[in-house]
């Protein structure tokens, strides 16, 4: 294997500059690691002109991806276009069809095309691979895939959204509010002018469902994810959580129960003294626990040029070496189609209430979260601002759909004066 | 690669006997993985009589280690008796040069012989894996050796002795001498009866010379690792540490200077709030700052049955995927024979004198520090304890051959009713 290993880049964005200038910067190394030089051959984007700050002279340029995907002097096309279909998947496809491993940063379309893409590099006898795509420049899937695989993996956790954790972060450590803290996220660059994807939990969503199908051996199934943003996270929320030992923390999780497999991204309580709760900023952190191992956690920059592009580098580098594991870890064909969760196992909860400073309120309350058997494991009722009287309540494990039914029922009554708010406390 | 790939365990103690119970639970995941069946064949230890909790009896037994290395239906041999020379070396070296693939756990062998057996390895076109080697379960070598490959290493630094890091914390925890915790730990089992190569530091040294080796692309150099254990560390200096903000952590360093390789592995302070600082117990955590990628940490168990066991296996899988990636990260003869760099970076130290309760005896002190170019941060004189007078020193920074010529100056000096206390304060 002394021959390079040719790629093309398709997409110079910052991500697409950011490989350019590591292969710039370390070909010297990775030929010692790799053995055989990574060459960059040809690559492709929208602006030619446009002053990128590398040199880019010493590769052709191609205006079309897909022809850029099709050229017979390229071993390997780097994906960093974006979007979960059209040019990015045409060009994944086309790579992959004319015997080309593609190595790509993109978690909508592995999310959602993950299946037929896997399926397709391994008819052509080639490798597809994502690190980027998964926590920024974590090799995450690399530990779950290779250093991990003789376990039996029991739960992958993960806070993979750093705008999200960032705003979070920022909202408990300012006391400012959500939308505050978002507006100055977007300034410094964090977040999108449309956060939807990041605030909403779509982009850490795609995330977990890569992470749950390689873990657990199942077919990548976006659409089983419970989703829950953190656009309704209030400052009072934080506040009080923070009172009562806990941090607000947008967590991924994925178990294999025995009704099916749990995908949730949500808001959720955690002991603020927990590897997880002491997270703070954009930083990336991912829980993996296998029944031999124990408990992992790998945490580092989950996006930016330099991590991006290592992650893409470390990828490419495995091919250079002649490493060929499925996309998920084992043949696409072999991954299992699971049952969904129908919901996630019980749970203590925090739930905040605004109440009319009424007599029997609280009496209220309580009998309606035990007559869906729901048992009360600490009551804190905070000054008076006027007659709206905020009281928390933390509870002995439930499941939500009972919760949901009393908190339905209290919401409709003429107690409360605001939707109550229930948020799940993990066990982390 | 439909074969079964056929694995030898040479010692069934703790570790091996997790292996054997690694293979026979998960099989099936593992064949699915790695497309071929991971197959126990033959299996050699002390006492063939002894109940282990598995059941042995598809394996054939072998007394002799070496036989076992040399039987012909053997494709890889798991080294796990441990040892740095004698019948492991001797396993390790006949089954590499009979082309077997070697999977061990041995920190010592490999930090001192690990360059003649990655050449060995390398003649007869083996793998020689030791992920186990370092930090237990953590897949840290798997990280820095592929998923960073495409990194220039600019420093790694680990707490990797969970002995140590359970005492400092214990210390500080409950404010018992170093004397009791250690006895408590060697009732847990969490110590050797001869704790030496713990608590001297020399285990926890052994995989920062892998650790440096496979970052730097140097030779290992154990005998290069500058080794402080944690014997001499007081409760006061622990005390001491918390209220100026810091921690005490038995953490290896190793950076490629100007001067050369520093690698170094000594009690430091790092600050409370760090990653680092906040790593409690026997976990164990390792940092890796790569130049793209910037600051990457793994935590996770390093050491026991199951997470040795998984590290094993996750080198077993990979050998059985047909992955040949040389010992440190590249061909043993490409490796540089490094300098050792001659000190460490300046840095800030935390400084504790006993002195004598007479004036000038803070003037004398300041004016030594101040011959040598020491200047100070941050000085306290905390209660008097009758005559002895405990005084508290944050230099600036300096280098530690300056401080250590003030310091012996100091010491033999008649103001010093004790031998003066320094501890490096670790940028992390």
């Amino acid at each position: 294997m002394t021959h390079p290993l040719r790629i093309a880049i398709a997409g110079l964005g910052t991500v697409g500059t950011g490989v350019v200038r590591m292969v710039q910067t370390h070909g010297d190394k990775m030929l010692a690691r790799a053995g055989r030089e990574v060459q960059i051959v040809a690559v492709s984007a929208r602006s030619k002109g446009k002053d990128r700050g590398v040199n880019l002279d010493a590769y052709a340029w191609e205006d079309d991806p897909v022809a850029l995907a099709r050229r017979t002097d390229v071993d390997l096309v780097v994906e960093v276009m974006g979007g979960e279909d059209g040019p990015a998947k045409a060009l994944t496809e086309a790579a992959l069809s004319s015997g080309k491993h593609v190595v790509t940063a993109n978690k909508a379309m592995m999310a959602l095309h993950g299946q037929p893409l896997a399926l397709l590099a391994e008819e052509h006898g080639v490798a597809l691979r994502y690190e980027a795509a998964v926590a920024g420049g974590i090799p995450i899937m690399k530990a779950l895939t290779e250093g991990l695989a003789g376990n039996g993996i029991q739960r992958v956790m993960g806070v993979m959204n750093g705008t999200c954790n960032y705003i979070l972060t920022q909202m408990e450590e300012t006391g400012a509010d959500y939308e505050d803290v978002l507006a100055a996220a977007q300034n410094l660059g964090y977040a999108e002018a449309d956060p939807a994807f990041d605030v909403g939990g779509i982009d850490a969503a795609h995330k977990l469902a890569l992470l749950a199908a390689t873990a657990f051996g199942t077919r990548v199934d976006f659409a089983g994810v419970t989703i829950e943003g953190i656009e309704h996270i209030s400052l009072t929320d934080i506040t009080q959580a923070r009172e009562l030992g806990y941090k607000v923390k947008l967590l991924g999780v994925a178990r294999m129960t025995d009704e099916g497999l749990e995908q949730r991204m949500q808001p959720v309580l955690v002991p603020a003294r927990s590897t997880i709760g002491q997270l703070d900023g954009v930083t990336n952190m991912v829980v993996v626990e296998g029944d031999f191992v124990g408990q992992t956690v790998y945490t580092g920059p989950g996006a930016g040029e330099g991590p991006t592009a290592s992650a893409i580098m470390g990828d490419v580098m495995d091919i250079a070496r002649g490493l060929r594991i499925p996309a998920f870890g084992q043949p696409a064909n072999t991954l299992v189609a699971a049952n969904r969760a129908a919901s996630a196992g019980a749970a203590s909860h925090y739930l905040r209430f605004t109440l009319t400073d009424a007599p029997g309120t609280l009496a209220t309350i309580a009998q309606t979260l035990a007559d869906q058997g729901i048992s009360i494991d600490r009551m804190r009722q905070n000054d008076h601002d006027g007659s709206n009287v905020p009281v928390l309540i933390v509870t002995h494990d439930c499941l939500r759909v009972n919760l949901d039914a009393a908190l339905a029922k209290i919401a409709a009554s003429d107690v409360s004066l605001a939707p109550p708010v229930a948020l799940r406390i993990e066990q982390v």
